[in-house]
């Protein structure tokens, strides 16, 4: 089962802070470091965002998971607006995976990881954990620049100067990515392996209000396409 | 007055965000910013600090300043805790300015720099705004990490990897610190001749109910000494 975590095992009841949006990458992301030992503090965001259905599924995920402790933090990113996820723009729809275009679309949420990183980074420095895990992914993703590796080694580089640990040279923070490097149809293989239940995430951008997946937004499309790849082996 | 600003003039009604505590440094960032010829978008935070009279000092400053917009943005860090300013921990005070402890103090508030950059960056993604300002200091100053150079280097680098602009190399973005190399009497020598009235701002970590000034923590201290050598010369 170990290989197919890729993070470490660490001694039982190691803190990290796991931000946890209720999608399927961040329930694996829970997954792996349950698995791997970490006492979880898992952090969830109402951000504003159209698909606040996602906060339920990320409570019920850390109660199923017995995570050490859940915070849901409010920030209201509409103050800002810009995004088709928490502004008044249409988040796109397609008929199929191959039509998401290319480039930065407008869901996306400007500074997004960049706010959640730092209340993370916030948290871990009290608990003095080491180490922030985050599901994001540079393979199967819908072209944020704040989900590629150059990004998060430099949050990672900031947040080692920002903090009073890294003044006193005593932890080094790490941010962890486990999902970096896998396929969306690698993580539900090894999400599968690990005992996590899809049924109970949620991905779309734009779902109903009883929180139906629309079925036709590039997270429900590229959802769609790594189950197909999951079960096609 | 020019040689007075360390931030050059640029063409009037450029974008820049400016952190605005309401405090005698965010003040002067503010009259600098607003001299140099910027359309200034101020940008507080209600973060459960015990010093919230801050905020109503903010919003006059911002007033007084004819700013294009203010923001307050409402964000809990009382969530997390860990700082004399946010918990329930005493602030320190000390009789004289020469017994502020070396080391990094209780007050410090973990991550809130890089918390409040991480928003002022959302901001400024939106606007289309290359400049950040903020009114950090690594003279007179309380020992926070995140007032520090190479923090804030560690910010920008970060900062544009992590937005749309920096991934089209369309725009570079700027944390601009212009008070990093001053003396507390030099920023009210400046201030003053900028017109900032400091009597409209407040230092204080540990106010009574009605605003008023301890005059004993180490913000109340690093001021008065302030004031003093301004008034000297």
């Amino acid at each position: 089962m170990s290989t197919m975590n890729p993070l470490a095992p660490v001694p039982r009841g190691t803190p990290a802070v796991v931000l946890l949006s209720g999608g399927l990458d961040s329930a694996t992301v829970l997954a792996m470091a349950t698995q791997a030992g970490y006492a979880v503090n898992a952090l969830t965001f109402r951000y504003g965002q159209r698909h606040g259905v996602e906060i339920a599924r990320a409570t019920a995920l850390a109660a199923h998971w017995k995570v050490a402790r859940h915070v849901v933090a409010d920030i209201d990113l509409r103050l800002f607006g810009g995004s088709a996820l928490t502004a008044d723009i249409a988040v796109p729809k397609h008929d199929d995976v191959s039509a998401i275009g290319a480039g930065i679309p407008v869901t996306y949420v400007p500074a997004r990881n960049t706010i959640f990183l730092s209340f993370a980074l916030a948290w871990a420095e009290t608990l003095d954990a080491q180490d922030i895990c985050i599901g994001v992914n540079a393979l199967d993703y819908s072209g944020y620049p704040d989900c590629r590796p150059e990004y998060i080694a430099a949050f990672e580089r900031m947040a080692n100067l920002a903090t009073k640990a890294g003044v006193e040279g005593r932890t080094q923070l790490r941010i962890r990515t486990p999902l970096m490097q896998m396929t969306k149809a690698d993580i539900i293989r090894a999400g599968r392996a690990l005992g996590v239940d899809y049924a109970m995430t949620v991905s779309c951008y734009d779902p109903a209000a009883d929180g139906t997946a629309c079925a036709r937004c590039d997270a429900c499309l590229l959802r769609a396409k790594g189950f197909a790849e999951a079960d096609a082996r």
